[in-house]
């Protein structure tokens, strides 16, 4: 076998690794019962060790950079499938094994730590392992690239191509322009909706409407499936396998809704991706920002676009005709689309959700830089909660404590999340020189818009860097403005042009 | 690491390669979207390759081999798991690779083919097929043991222990003295109970009560789970993680409960294993006959019962008041105790059904013994459902190709069924002298019958064999007087005593 055929070996080996764990992940997360998880733990930890030896073997490192040797004589794609086998394996052989136990070790306690903290309001208890893994993170970037700042690194590890230089000038963006325009919005005259919002909606009835949703949105069911968590999610295997979760609340219907479109954005993405990169590295989604981009598209310029409901408006009124007496498009419109300075990420509105990420960001990116400790944070949070919205946290689980994403090791992850959102607005800002995107929407011809970007973006996998897929479709390299202006004029018309 | 050691770390790595493809088909079953399944073939078979490898490699056979060599040495559990690896392994290391991947390919296309020749009534399309399977499964019955009757070899595959001298005996007695009886009560008077039979259910409800009966009957829900799936089944990776599935039929509302109880028979029977046996090769039921005796004590022998009715009649009334007007404890009892002589063995009733099995093993029997020939199957199909059950099939699709069974190279299968419900009527004759069992239905306190059965059956998992078990529980080997006994004294007083 000569070294190519030998890489495709490996990697076709990897990825059926990396397939069964999934499928497994899919059960774990939807239905398994409680007692299961001990007894699953012993497996998934035989299997991890497997494919971990598959990757980072001495036989898989030395055939990774054989091929890495040779990367000028490989096509395009080949190419960039050597460059991520070889970070992948870049990352892992630099560090210890000792560290590594220890770290995977620490990261499986602090999860029911970081539970308990958060449940009973009580920092200090998840402090110690909060800064270990802080203090790890830096230490794992700094054994990849002793030569680059460590958040750099770990940021580039979460979207590819993206330091602390292209996300200061991201953030600064929104400090100098949105900030100002969000307290004026949340000072504004506002209707209340909230005894519509927290009215009480069958769930059996909101399964119905999310059903209908998916045909809607043209979602394939013959190569996928939607199905009820606590935690909404996207799952894939490959493109004639792609699942999402919504959650459904009996008292608060927008939340299965625009979990189920937001879930559908990144269902959409992977269904789109061209079949030929299932057996190589270069299958899914490119990037965490570009899919987070997919999935706000659907959820905000799609789903809570007046458009949207003046299409949809009639078949939910069918499924709640009593919670919805007298209810026209633009209440519903007004509904959606409500702003208000609040505590928790998860629960933000478009308008307000940024800046709930650029907090995150501040903190991340001076904890790795050795600005502040640990035990700083949850002062540090509640100052920038009221510098950014207005609001002061009353206690840690409404601040420092409510995300699982650090507990996780998931350091340079967040600022993905607002860089989606603003790549969406980014891509929807050329998409409608191209395509009547109002009129599609309130035509329910999304199959249009799929298809656009389908072309545009979807196909391509992994093949591309978010970088080159920006440029690609929009022509000019990451540009914030066009998520401000988005904003602005959105919430302009909806609160301040009276 | 010594050679126990070495054994032990493989037994668990090849477990581990089980859950994983237990999970996988627990998904296939149940929810998998249809177009997931080209690629999950692929995947299945680069895992399957490394199982193969696992059970069956140079060194594995080795490792086997030294441990067998040493077998008296072990203690009893030890002895065990070797004399079942070391099967494993000589079923598979004297079959020539050729003629092995030929038998896995020919089982593959036979599925389809046969799906194909009973939807189309086509025996001919299969026919070949069919007459390669039995060859192969002969010739490799042939290969594992030169001196033995391939039958035997075949049916001690189903059920350890068991040859056609035992089996031979038991359809004998069933010949001579269930179907006399049979054909008396067929001829008997009854009541009508089409109409409500075939009454229109609604699924959601009966959803709800095939939870009540989990609940009832005793299921760990924290330990399991129930779902539905065109065919029913139960699945399994450890007592700590068993699940179960049931059919919904809006027009025969009894599908739905006697699929679930017969299920959360198997199922009971697994959630009641030690955990001691979870890392070895002595985990779950210990054959096929001994768990159908576990679904059929449950289905028939607690679920037939005029006492479980009495107990839950009254939930049933409550979900379905409409449907169940009038209707008293009596008219259950007969309703769900119907006999009929019918053309599809898994539609046919408890008095009725072990004549479909003895059909098989005749037609098994004489075709591994090479008495008949293909060609001859449809006509002694037909002739021998007259003499046992006296009606003709009309035509193959409800003759010779009705089973999934033979097309999937289950050559020996058939016998466990009839076999496992005899079983149970002798456990049962045990269990009525050391507990008050009627009571303990009527009264709803089926926890003492399913610690009954955990104690002198369940929690032994695999480590004895189904000829040990029924020695300990019942003091005598199997004997198929107390089924003939039992259906005899159950349908005389439905049908003959008045």
């Amino acid at each position: 076998m000569n070294l190519e055929q030998s890489f495709r070996e490996r990697v076709k080996k990897i990825k059926a690794y990396i397939y069964v764990l999934q499928v497994i992940g899919w059960d774990s997360n939807t239905e398994a019962p409680r007692n299961s998880f001990k007894r699953r733990g012993e497996v998934l930890s035989e299997i991890s060790k497997e494919l971990f030896m598959l990757q980072a073997s001495p036989e898989a490192v030395k055939s990774v950079n054989e091929m890495y040797d040779k990367i000028d004589t490989f096509d395009d794609h080949l190419q960039r499938e050597v460059k991520k086998a070889k970070k992948t394996v870049d990352k892992i052989v630099n560090i210890p094994q000792a560290e590594y136990i220890e770290y995977q070790k620490l990261i499986n306690d602090s999860q029911i730590i970081w539970e308990d903290a958060k449940k009973n309001n009580d920092y200090d208890s998840f402090k110690e392992n909060l800064r270990k893994i802080f203090a790890f993170n830096k230490k794992f970037a700094l054994y990849y690239d002793a030569n680059a700042n460590p958040y750099d690194t770990l940021l580039d590890d979460y979207e590819e191509g993206m330091s602390q230089k292209e996300y200061d000038i991201f953030f600064n963006t929104l400090k100098s322009d949105l900030v100002p325009f969000v307290k004026e919005v949340l000072k504004a005259d506002k209707k209340d909706y909230s005894k519509f919002l927290n009215d009480k909606f069958d769930v059996k009835k909101q399964e119905l409407f999310c059903d209908y949703l998916t045909d809607v949105l043209n979602f394939n069911r013959n190569s996928g499936l939607m199905k009820k968590s606590v935690h909404p999610f996207t799952w894939n295997t490959s493109p004639d396998d792609v699942r999402f979760t919504t959650k459904y609340l009996e008292n608060y219907v927008l939340s299965s809704i625009y979990a189920a479109i937001h879930e559908l954005g990144h269902a959409t993405y992977e269904q789109q991706i061209s079949t030929e990169f299932d057996d190589t590295l270069l299958n899914g989604g490119t990037s965490m920002g570009i899919h987070e981009s997919q999935s706000r598209f659907y959820e905000n310029i799609i789903g809570r676009s007046h458009e949207f409901w003046e299409a949809h408006l009639p078949k939910f009124k069918e499924l709640f005709p009593e919670q919805t007496k007298n209810m026209t498009v633009d209440d519903m419109f007004y509904a959606v689309n409500q702003v208000e300075a609040s505590m928790i990420r998860i629960e933000a509105d478009e308008l307000t959700y940024p800046l709930h990420i650029m907090l995150r960001y501040d903190i991340e990116r001076m904890m790795i830089n050795g600005e502040i400790t640990v035990d700083e944070l949850p002062k540090i949070w509640i100052d920038k909660m009221e510098e950014y919205l207005g609001i002061r946290p009353a206690n840690d689980s409404e601040g420092v404590l409510q995300d699982v994403h650090w507990s996780g090791g998931m350091i340079g992850y967040f600022p993905t999340y607002a860089l989606g959102t603003a790549y969406s607005a980014q891509i929807y800002n050329t998409m409608k020189k191209e395509l009547d995107v109002e009129r599609l929407i309130k035509e329910n011809k999304i199959s249009k818009i799929n298809e656009w970007l389908k072309d545009k973006l979807h196909k391509y996998g992994s093949s591309k860097t978010p970088k080159e897929l920006l440029l690609m479709i929009t022509n000019e390299d990451f540009n914030p403005k066009y998520y401000v202006e988005y904003l602005k004029e959105k919430y302009t018309r909806l609160y301040l042009s009276k």
